[in-house]
């Protein structure tokens, strides 16, 4: 099969001539916030509902008014959705849960829904809304994911960087995934796919990442995303988002033109 | 000596927190516009003034009252500077010469003032006008250009890309001059200078490229620059844009605030 492979290497990246209606499209915000997807929904999270400001989250978070109406539901406090997100690294005043994976426990998430809004991507999750089909990704469920889209013909993956720079961190993945897909192992030889400059420049950055040998931990630690997480006191996250493969389970939009996601394990 | 290399993959990858007052800026545009420069340069053009727009051409190249007055002028259709440049990769109506460097022989050249206009190139110096010092840098005159920024303490690399979408050929480009800095050689050394995430990506493309063994004439012609050059029917210019070192000089801005360019040949 002929596959063809492009890469925005920030969300601003996305080219105007890209066909995103066509495309299964990978959003990659490895510090933190697909991380935090990968990990809320293999905790039991219900939905994962992402939105780009604080306000919104509120919108969304606040209970009906048929919701208020129905005495038969359950305590309110354990049925509206989770508020969860970040700015400038740190949790939001008046949310339930900040961007650290470790808080997405089963006992915090499990049957709930979540309303997540992070400062870089959500927004990146935004920019790819018209895709035909949009998954998060993060090295926590990168070969779930990698199953999950090997039989799509035009995938378009976008990065979310951090602050509109490119991140060194989410190029990786994008790099990893284009490898695998590939099945490049360790030789020497190159990816089949056709892929666009940026996707050559994500596959290139991966394969050099891997010499001289260095934990992916201590490879994220280098990253722009990683140096203002050790600079904001969130240096354990950086080896939790590191544990490559550690879940099995994709994280997909339920449905065309919402923000709304689900986990799936795979087969 | 501690220095610091951050690259801007195309020019909107300026981070607004750069000081480029402080720093000596490289523009790239491998194909074709600063390799033009260089051979323009070692051709004898006197000075290479590059503008963005065409109507800026011609007023620049236009003769001046005082020039027209002044009858001790040579006959002024030699006096007068050179239309240059390109669209579309295409030559411009009324102009003297295109974007291929194979025009810019003595004959054309020597002696005479240049006025340069591109669609990439010419975008990315005005980003970085601001810069203390700034050179165009090609993989012609890519010795002649390390040896010249090898003691500033800050650069900025600014690829000029494609259409506002990051090529390949430049972000190569930005990493040999990166890997020649920290003096890489063939080992697995990683540069000692202090990079940011796309100075990083750009070096490990450039390592990456390197293996399996393959011409850089080969490798830009996979590129996106390359691609539409080949498809505009210049493919003969990928060549002549992959002759490392062939010239022994820098192409250097001369006076703060102008985009007027010199060749200076490396004592």
């Amino acid at each position: 099969m002929s596959r063809t492979i492009s890469v925005a290497l920030t969300p601003s990246g996305l080219s105007p001539e890209c066909e995103l209606h066509q495309a299964c499209s990978i959003i990659i915000d490895v510090l933190r916030a697909t991380s935090v997807m990968a990990t809320a929904g293999v905790s039991g999270a219900k939905r994962m509902i992402t939105c780009e400001n604080i306000h919104a989250a509120f919108e969304i978070a606040a209970p009906s008014d048929s919701g208020r109406a129905d005495s038969n539901l359950a305590d309110p406090a354990t049925e509206r959705p989770l508020l969860c997100g970040e700015r400038h690294c740190k949790p939001i005043d008046g949310f339930d849960l900040g961007n650290s994976p470790a808080e997405y426990t089963p006992d915090r998430v499990a049957g709930r829904d979540i309303v997540l809004t992070t400062t870089n991507g959500t927004r990146a999750i935004q920019a790819a809304m018209r895709s035909r089909r949009l998954l998060a990704a993060s090295f926590l469920n990168l070969a779930a994911t990698v199953a999950a889209v090997e039989s799509e013909p035009h995938l378009q993956i976008v990065c979310a960087g951090t602050n509109g720079q490119i991140s060194y961190e989410d190029v990786l993945l994008a790099g990893v995934i284009i490898d695998r897909l590939n099945e490049c192992g360790d030789g020497p030889s190159e990816p089949a796919d056709h892929l666009d400059d940026s996707a050559r420049i994500a596959w290139s950055t991966w394969r050099q990442s891997q010499t001289p040998a260095r934990s992916l931990e201590e490879t994220l630690a280098l990253s722009l995303g990683g140096r203002n997480l050790i600079e904001a006191g969130y240096q354990a996250d950086i080896g939790r988002c590191a544990q490559i493969d550690a879940i099995d389970g994709i994280v997909e939009r339920v449905d065309p033109g919402e923000a709304v996601f689900r986990f799936v394990r795979e087969a």
